[in-house]
């Protein structure tokens, strides 16, 4: 961290740059394999499996209207962790569960809450461990953060670090319009995909804030830059392109790997999926999607989605 | 979980109503030796040591005050945390930071919440492997919730619920006003007490929300009554036996146990703690603490303290 504390407001940096000050120095043991700034970090617990470790929120207002049934808000909380774990390769095992919330919310409402928690863990084939509820001062807003435990084969952790030029990418599924069709709610997280893919990608993260913010933290942490080929981006019906740049929470795997039989044999595994060639990986410094895509202490691009 | 979902307010129902009507059905693989309801869960990952896992979280306006110092802020939500894996006889590991904002949050106070977090997270051997910071709706509560995993030896896990009938009941250090000292924000978690005592504890948590709410429950847990010898309880200088049942946040450890040579020499390893037996187990239906202590999602208990 820097020595000159900042007055500056969050909203003013915006999320990458508060992230990129903070994690400077945090304490790292040496059997922390990965830390902050991958999907997930990855422990090394003396198995034959690594432990994957994940904490995601979702916040009312932002990731889900108050009128929003609980169920999907639910459903929504848990998919974005089993999607993170699938994202390296890997599978779902612990969710712990915080609730924050007024003492205004209705039971009924928590109650539906955590019947899609449960059945998201069932179907992914995770544990609920515990969590906590917290009250908020009147008028906060509602907030739930997963937390959890996925693991990974020692030798199938696949980073977004490890892309190579000339790497070829890909994007599972369609991009574009979560939010208006409500897909964000009620997606699917590659799961089985993830753990397939993971024995062929070089890198791998799932697409949460849009191409256009998700792709150059790929290359960036590969060390590479990269081609986009819009005209190739497979898009959701009705969809622009920059929609599928910009509009996020697609839940897609975006993958960095040479093209291979793999391509096809993906297809034949996962039939109704969709495995696209999207661009490649470069020699550092190409690349260019502009601005814009969803940021976190940032009003302006908020207001732009 | 109830089959009709109910329409009652939170802050009608209390904190403890809510977690027992939520943990009841939640998924649990055979793996998960301890679920929700204990100071961590426990997970059996197949190593010499069974994993700890545990999420906590901390609220202005509840746990803390918006004028708080930052750093302080930061070293009591991890410390709660370390607390906890101490209480079941185990040690911190991976620490991961959710910090939930509003944009007009000052980038200076963010940097001293996380010089706290790293001071605690280096004193107590622990990394800090990630988090995410999440943007608010403008005049929501900031809130850091700090999820986690800790060790434990396979033959040294303490639960609440191992205690016996005729176990006396120990604490750790001294009870009472945390909060008008302010020693809630700069406690010294039981970290290498913890891990000494597991040897001998039957039951073992920490006291997070005062005697009143926490004996019963270790009692509770264990099948068993109690009976809390009021004149025994080590109060903090100027505290009466009200303030050490009821005002909560003394972060030290409950245990019951056996009297045996094992006291003497704790005394001996930990000279400057202090450990006071304050009653014993007895058969089950036994012990009454009158209401009262913290609750959350109750604002009446909220207010009486």
């Amino acid at each position: 961290m820097s020595d000159a504390p900042s007055q500056e407001r969050l909203e003013s940096l915006g999320e990458e740059e508060v992230v990129r000050r903070l994690v400077a120095g945090l304490p790292m043991g040496k059997n922390v394999l990965v830390g902050a700034g991958d999907d997930c970090a990855v422990v090394d617990v003396g198995g034959d499996d690594l432990l994957l470790l994940k904490t995601d929120a979702v916040v009312a207002g932002v990731h889900f209207l108050p009128e929003t049934e609980p169920e999907r808000v639910g459903w929504k909380a848990a998919a974005r962790v089993v999607s993170d774990f699938a994202a390296m390769g890997g599978s779902s095992h612990e969710l712990m569960v915080t609730l924050a919330a007024s003492g205004n919310e209705s039971m009924a409402w928590v109650e539906g809450l955590y019947r899609g928690l449960v059945k998201c863990a069932e179907r992914y084939g995770a544990s609920i461990v515990g969590g906590e509820t917290v009250s908020l001062p009147d008028g906060g807003a509602t907030l739930i953060s997963i937390s959890g435990t996925g693991r990974v084969p020692r030798n199938g952790v696949v980073t977004r670090g490890s892309g190579r030029v000339d790497d070829d990418l890909w994007v599972t599924g369609r991009l574009g319009g979560s939010f208006e069709s409500e897909r964000h709610l009620d997606f699917l997280p590659r799961a089985e995909e993830g753990k397939w893919l993971g024995k062929y990608a070089h890198a791998m993260m799932d697409l949460s804030d849009g191409l256009r913010r998700d792709l150059p933290r790929l290359a960036r942490a590969s060390g590479c830059g990269f081609v986009l080929e819009e005209e190739c981006l497979p898009l959701h019906d009705g969809c622009t392109v920059e929609q599928a740049l910009g509009d996020g929470e697609d839940m897609e795997l975006l993958l960095a790997a040479p093209a291979g039989d793999w391509v096809a044999e993906f297809q034949r595994v996962f039939p109704t999926v969709g495995l696209t060639r999207i661009g490649r990986l470069t020699a550092e410094g190409e690349g260019d999607l502009g601005s814009g895509g969803w940021q976190h202490f940032n009003r302006k691009s908020k207001e732009s989605k």
